[in-house]
């Protein structure tokens, strides 16, 4: 069943809408609120992130079901329908606090391809966190590289 | 499928371990983590429930497809592995920002019971929100009721 409940996951992350909202329908409240559930979602990601990527680099001591937790909810976060948050019309010129480049809602975007990355990249983790620290090692440097398909062009970059 | 990956939810909610790790284990930095990452739940808690309450007080048209979402958006969050994030030693004494009462942490907490009430509440919301607005909004009544089962007693009241 975790097979099934990945392909879900990974599915509901490809089709999350990037535009699937018109903008002319948001209110700016909405749109604020959709800034903060991002943030909120990306926060969920980083403490979890931070738990295995401490193991991966020998700073806490490999625990199998730790990472498998982790892993788990990083794949349950990436599974969530995003489609309420990101709108048209909260990219960083348009709303303070915003990184998220306006590149996203281009035409031209490849922001569905760097999704679909990531979402494999979760679906190996969570497959392999719980193994062993190699296993765990190896698959944190997949998604190292998927973290940094949307960073890298979509997000405004750290100073 | 559906009922099962509810039930494991339920369950991983119900075990979410507020007293598993020993306060002396856990860095400031750990500690502080554990707030950040618990108010982010709670904000995506609350971006899914606004959609849902802005439908069930007719401020918003009821969409059947965007109720599922939020309702199963709801669910897969109650469903994490939260141990990482209610450590002893995250209460409002003992950490800026914290709203978590030390209540929580105490012999005598009913923290467990409220979280198992909170966790039927949300799979009967899960349940029938995408139904019709009148099961939604009998659904959200439970869910109004099982957020109070925390927030009155182990959270710090608002002002």
């Amino acid at each position: 069943m975790k097979k099934l409940i990945l392909t879900l996951a990974t599915a509901a992350l490809c089709g999350a809408g990037f535009a699937a909202h018109a903008e002319g329908h948001a209110t700016q409240e909405q749109l604020e609120g959709a800034v903060k559930a991002r943030q909120s979602h990306m926060q969920l990601y980083a403490h979890n992130l931070g738990i295995l990527g401490a193991m991966a680099q020998g700073n806490a001591e490999y625990d199998a079901d730790a990472a498998s937790a982790a892993a788990g909810n990083i794949a349950a976060l990436a599974g969530l329908n995003q489609s309420t948050y990101w709108l048209p019309g909260t990219d960083s010129d348009s709303i303070e606090g915003s990184r998220a480049l306006a590149a996203i809602w281009a035409a031209d975007s490849k922001i569905g391809e760097a999704g679909a990355a990531f979402g494999a990249a979760v679906q190996k983790l969570n497959a392999d966190a719980g193994t062993d620290l190699a296993s765990l090692q190896a698959a944190m440097g997949d998604i190292g590289a998927a973290c940094g398909g949307c960073h890298r062009g979509y997000r405004v970059r750290n100073n």
